[in-house]
């Protein structure tokens, strides 16, 4: 497990307009390291669908390049209409890949936006796509960056923070957005101790969160998800930032179940919950978080989580992937524009616009 | 898995003083139902060390009879002294097997007390071990009923329910503490729904609740532990009840890690949370739960726990086993003497004397 992800981004182009999309097979850390490469849409359908790529910042970037691999199987003399209806058979089949983060959908509508008023050959198109891709894994790695700078300016040196799921690197095509506030800090010399959260049912804080931070040298500790109250109550927290999958218009925030928990008791014990994501993240068409439609998952993820079966068959099971953080339990949202602080409506109007 | 826990005891002596303890080993369910049989102190130690017997109560009763199959190696012409010491050396030897549940130290204790004063054969002595383990584990089936009952009155038809870890019949000798409320409720034509929590590290709910009320026909559905504030914002939980594994002097109460954020979060929806414990689970010797020592158990728990790793070797791990929910958060402790109600200091000497 040497390599560092600074020299291994989370996924990557490779080649011109012919070329693909490879990602790491994040199912697989922390035991494999293991690139996956995807030459055809299903591929990237299946890697999104399946956690492979995962993270709402890096589902955006994914989508973004899939939408190339999918119109690469078109003719190169094929006509307007054509391509416009292999585009939209290809962004509407990446949009069931999963739904509750929104930078799948905006990057889609992204994507389709800059080919729709565009004359040219096929050809020229793709070509508009994939710049199109690259600006938004750039722009993503910025945003990450941007995010690192405000949100370190919330820790001081030798706190203890506490992080859900994993926004990191893996979860953008950058450093992060949770992550990214942490290693910001620490670029800037304050020592944190990080505790993370294991985050079931699939492990994203054990197998990924805990594996970039020590990776880079951040002093970190491995708790349940049970266990943030009590670690909480010993004093050994004094903020907590999470990622994002979808804000409302008023800073009701979609992240990983177990967010929501994690801010009530962050409230309880008067310390900040603090929320990092890009402006990609608000779905300002959604007036509050009870709009915002929650996936259920597998009952598999919970009863047999790793190969072992560990719940009985006659068992039912119930398995949101994410839940919903109302906005007053938000200290402030970490954008790559700035703080949103205090959470609401209008602030966050202020930060995004309409 | 056709066995019922109603003809299969989570432990039991069979035989005379020359007979042996045989329990379910837990650490198999709900796949496989097999039972360890106990001929050396050694193998207790290790069934209670190993959690393959977990749950206060049921940790005594095994505790109490891993006392006469200590005792067994004894020479049948040793005098009185000889008796005394390697009584000292197996009580002292079982007490280390576990740290928080006062239950071992109370069933060894009470074992201890019975011989102290008795003169006559070490046949007799051992005899008089055995029939103080069989009390035990004889009253522990009366106090997981008479729990139930008074329990019972807490709930009513049709409401939604949540547990944490395992206060079943796997918990106890008899019918659990906290599960004994909803089969005593069930019994009297409530229909409730149980929400059972995984309970990681070791995934009790999973695999020992979800296993209990499903075998019995209680209507029950597992979520993650991350899961449970969600739960209750949803609406779908009106009453907690967990089990206990030390209640201090002013009702503070340790039990499984993630017990107190099961707490707090109850109390921010407005739900009532219920303990149920007999009365051997107090220890009046601790003013409150800030003395109650927490066991913390090996990193593998939360880095291996499912045979697999799932972490990198590099971080760190907290793995705290019990966390104390504070008395202020507990609507009511459940004994098999009635309720307490409202939780403090001089109601638990009420109930239970000083």
């Amino acid at each position: 497990m040497a390599i560092s992800l600074a020299s291994q981004p989370t996924l990557r182009w490779d080649g011109d307009i012919s070329g693909s999309l490879w990602m790491i097979d994040q199912t697989l850390l922390p035991l494999e390291f293991r690139e996956i490469e995807c030459r055809d849409v299903e591929t990237v359908w299946e890697a999104i669908r399946s956690l492979r790529v995962r993270g709402a910042p890096a589902i955006g970037s994914a989508a973004a390049y899939g939408v190339v691999v999918g119109m690469q199987t078109i003719s190169v003399d094929s006509d307007a209409a054509g391509f416009a209806e292999r585009l939209v058979q290809v962004t509407e089949y990446l949009a069931t890949s999963r739904p509750t983060a929104v930078n799948l959908f905006w990057a889609l509508d992204r994507m389709k936006r800059v080919v729709a008023e565009l004359d040219g050959s096929t050809r020229a198109k793709i070509e508009r796509l994939l710049k199109e891709a690259r600006t938004i894994e750039i722009e993503d790695r910025e945003m990450c960056a941007a995010i690192g700078r405000h949100g370190a300016e919330l820790l001081e040196d030798g706190q203890g923070v506490l992080t859900h799921c994993n926004a990191g690197a893996l979860a953008t095509a950058g450093d992060g957005t949770a992550l990214s506030v942490f290693f910001a800090a620490a670029a800037a010399g304050k020592r944190l101790h990080v505790f993370a959260d294991e985050t079931r049912p699939l492990l994203q804080g054990a197998r990924l969160t805990s594996w970039e931070l020590t990776r880079r040298g951040i002093d970190t500790t491995l708790i349940c998800d049970s266990m943030a109250g009590w670690v909480m109550r010993e004093g050994k927290i004094h903020a907590v930032v999470t990622g994002a999958d979808r804000i409302a218009a008023n800073g009701d925030t979609a992240n990983k179940i177990g967010t929501y928990s994690v801010a009530q008791l962050a409230k309880v014990h008067g310390i900040p919950f603090y929320v990092a994501a890009p402006s990609s993240t608000f779905d300002m068409s959604l007036a509050s978080g009870d709009e915002i439609p929650i996936e259920e998952r597998a009952r598999e993820e919970i009863t047999c989580g790793f190969g072992k079966q560990t719940a009985p068959d006659e068992v039912a099971v119930y398995n949101p992937a994410f839940d919903v953080t109302p906005a007053e339990l938000i200290a402030a949202i970490i954008t790559e524009r700035g703080l949103i602080r205090p959470v609401n409506s209008r602030t966050v109007v202020d930060m995004i616009g309409a």
